[in-house]
């Protein structure tokens, strides 16, 4: 589309503005940034031609919402996204300063920049560009882009629930997931859930000289060590008891798929820059890291925090876990799980407690939906091959609770790349794959469009009237 | 004496003076106010009537010097305390801040209040009081008053080899211990020592997303963890091999002594605010803190730092662990088999390093020094009952190696009591003890004076020429 090319500098210059805003969700000293972020997106949906641009409060921070419902008797896409992002420390390992946005060949680099503002904003720039050239969308449009994905979307499901109605939609449609490559696009069919949890225990009433009562008093720290030592078996199983009972079996056709479509070990082991495999015996890497549930330490902190090296027995130590689940396993259950073994393997001189952060189940997408039939053939157009179906380590809540609380599936058209580093330092967005983005976005919107379905006999007025959102 | 009686007031205002010099040696941003510390103790050394009073430069925090040699023909008394304190942090759990040295119900509260400033100033009071009264001490002194015990005394060793014969006395005293209760003096005659490491556990190359790589590399803090674990048997014992090997036997009256002028189980538990001991089978917990060795996990922490949570699998993680060494073990021995441990326990997948911070010998007293003596009838005379024998479970390194260095013994002359808080939040120091230390920092020095001794022909110049520092 020859608009997207004579703007493609403008749209990166937007995309470098937007990476600029330190967005962090989790991080209450910046929550004025993350407002900053949703006020710029808001801006930025009115200029693409949106209507009812909103910037809705929750309890912290907001969730911006556009829609455009003049295509009577098409069916509606409702877009996700969210503009808030990771923490970007370790601040020393990044080459280019995180939040400078800088562009250095053919990538904009900072955090951010795939994950998930450049990703997103493709979808925007996509909107903007239909309008402003044919003065119309292929299909009705809504659009949800919220500030909490990265801190667990503790909102949006309540904003869900409130909002089924205005929300309807027949199909959603995000982009914060990898192809395969630069020029391999792949539509991700399954994501794992994930139970965020901290596990604490409690010793003394307070810190303690290690000297004078090294060796007297159970050291929380040793505790939390020896129960986080259990979790795990010596062939890489997790060692909570009936962990396992509902993990679906999958057929010899499927594993087969996997491992003729899916990165082999050594790219994996080489992306993760680490020499070595582990995990559970029997399973590929890529299986493992999809077909089978994990368990990662992700943090350990002792005492009340603060500074400077003590030499002092903590009164408590505190280990963040994080289990990624898969069919059919249901967090809530598992929350009860690990809550049993806790019970069993405490001992007696200290007091260890639960607190779940995070449940989000696991999520299989219909590889036969029309929108993911609609976003193949959008993939084909741009860039001249279909894509692999793929499966994902990683967790997006909101895709199981868009399922769960709309009734809608979720297309995961994702832009980024191995490589991209999200999370991690150095993240980065290859600009092409930005320009693909906005193509492929375009193409799968006016795909959708001609999808076959029966539509609803419903005015453009009816639908803007009931698409009004309650907050 | 009536001149300490008289001046209380003013010591006391002096110490709080002191007290609020945040002089928290650990940490870089406080080096000015260690800085501080020093030059203030100066300025009362000087004031106190000392000689040659200098403040030496070492390469992180100076040593604070003074001398009265005016006594030809008397022993010589080496007084050594520190003026740096342990980081304050956490800040929330303090009743009155840190730093703010107020003074409630008969105690001054504050960090350092006992460790070591209130204890070792009581010296400094003790000089000022006979000096200001007699116009001499009844001694030689020699005083040693460091800033960097709180961190290990990494250059003390260096100053005291260089400073041998400048240093030369026939004993040392400090105050940095505790007597069994406010009214019950003791002197320590046994200390552990110390081994201070750092295990690091490398793993990938950079911190990973913990949904896409969970699984399928080896989490850095989970492999800390487990090895962690294996560091106790689960009799409480330390599962490192040939750790016991040198720990000595001690027979059933020095047991009984223990057992019966020592602090009860429950008393030590009631301390440590603990509602269950534990520990090594088959030893009182008083006995598991000082005739036993032990080790603490004193802290953990994952990645390169950095504030707020993130969904990660840290690229290495690290944990502080703090043995304490009996006679005779030897620190460098006892670094050799934690060596071979962790090169036994690491698994292919990471790597292991290790790093060690502190290394101080055990320490033990001879109970028939005539210094060791002349503090009992010291503390006879003051508080109207005699010392009790302790051991006690922290480390000093100072002790051995003045041992070691100058071939000296030293007396623990300890006015801090149980609940002081040493080292935790809300240390307090009675004015009480503040008032007897004094007073027993004079008996002391008067009743080392009598002591029977082959004094060398001397005179004050000879004493004075050799007492010059090289720093």
């Amino acid at each position: 589309m020859t608009f997207v090319d004579e703007n493609l500098r403008r749209f990166t210059g937007e995309l470098q503005a937007f990476v600029r805003i330190p967005s962090v969700s989790s991080d209450p000293t910046r929550a004025r940034f993350v407002q900053q972020g949703a006020q710029w997106l808001e801006t930025q949906l009115r200029q693409s031609g949106l209507t009812r641009v909103l910037m809705l409060p929750t309890k912290r921070h907001p969730i911006v919402c556009g829609q455009w419902l003049s295509a009577p008797g098409k069916p509606t896409v409702l877009i996700y996204g969210h503009y808030d992002v990771q923490p970007a420390e370790p601040l020393q390992d990044w080459k280019f300063p995180a939040f400078d946005a800088e562009i250095r060949d053919g990538f904009l680099h900072g955090r951010g920049a795939s994950d998930d503002k450049g990703q997103m904003f493709a979808h925007v720039k996509a909107i903007e560009s239909l309008l402003k050239t044919g003065g119309r969308l292929p299909v009705n449009v809504k659009c949800l882009f919220e500030g909490e994905e990265e801190i667990g979307s503790p909102h949006l499901p309540a904003f869900l629930t409130r909002n089924r109605r205005a929300l309807h939609a027949d199909t959603a449609v995000m982009s914060d997931t990898r192809m395969l490559g630069p020029d391999q696009p792949a539509l991700t069919c399954s994501l794992r859930g994930q139970l965020a949890v901290e596990v604490e225990v409690h010793g003394p009433h307070h810190d303690l000289h290690s000297g004078n009562f090294g060796g007297a008093v159970h050291d929380p720290l040793q505790v939390l060590c020896e129960i986080v030592a259990r979790l795990h078996d010596r062939d890489g199983r997790i060692a909570i008891p009936n962990f396992y009972d509902r993990v679906r079996k999958w057929n010899d056709a499927e594993r087969d798929y996997l491992a003729r479509t899916g990165p082999a070990d050594e790219a994996i082991l080489h992306e993760a820059g680490a020499s070595e495999a582990w995990g559970e015996r029997g399973y590929s890497i890529y299986e493992r890291l999809t077909l089978r549930p994990s368990l990662a330490v992700t943090g350990i902190s002792e005492g009340h925090g603060g500074a400077g090296p003590k030499g002092v027995i903590p009164c408590q130590a505190l280990a963040k876990l994080s289990f990624r689940l898969v069919p059919d396993q249901e967090p809530a259950e598992i929350e009860r799980l690990v809550r049993c073994f806790l019970a069993r393997v405490a001992p007696p001189t200290v007091k260890v407690s639960l607190k779940t952060h995070i449940r989000s189940r696991p999520a299989l997408i219909d590889r036969k939906h029309p929108a993911m039939r609609a976003a193949a053939k959008a993939y084909q157009q741009v860039f001249g091959k279909p894509p692999v179906w793929v499966r994902s380590g990683g967790s997006i809540p909101v895709v199981s609770e868009f399922q769960r609380l709309l009734g809608i599936t979720t297309v995961l058209l994702g832009f980024a790349s191995p490589g991209d580093s999200l999370h991690g330092p150095n993240e980065k967005f290859s600009l092409k794959s930005f320009q693909r983005g906005i193509l492929t976005s375009i193409a799968f919107l006016e795909e959708f469009g001609r999808a076959p379905r029966t539509p609803p006999a419903r005015s453009v007025e009816q639908a803007e009237q009931e698409a009004l959102y309650d907050y």
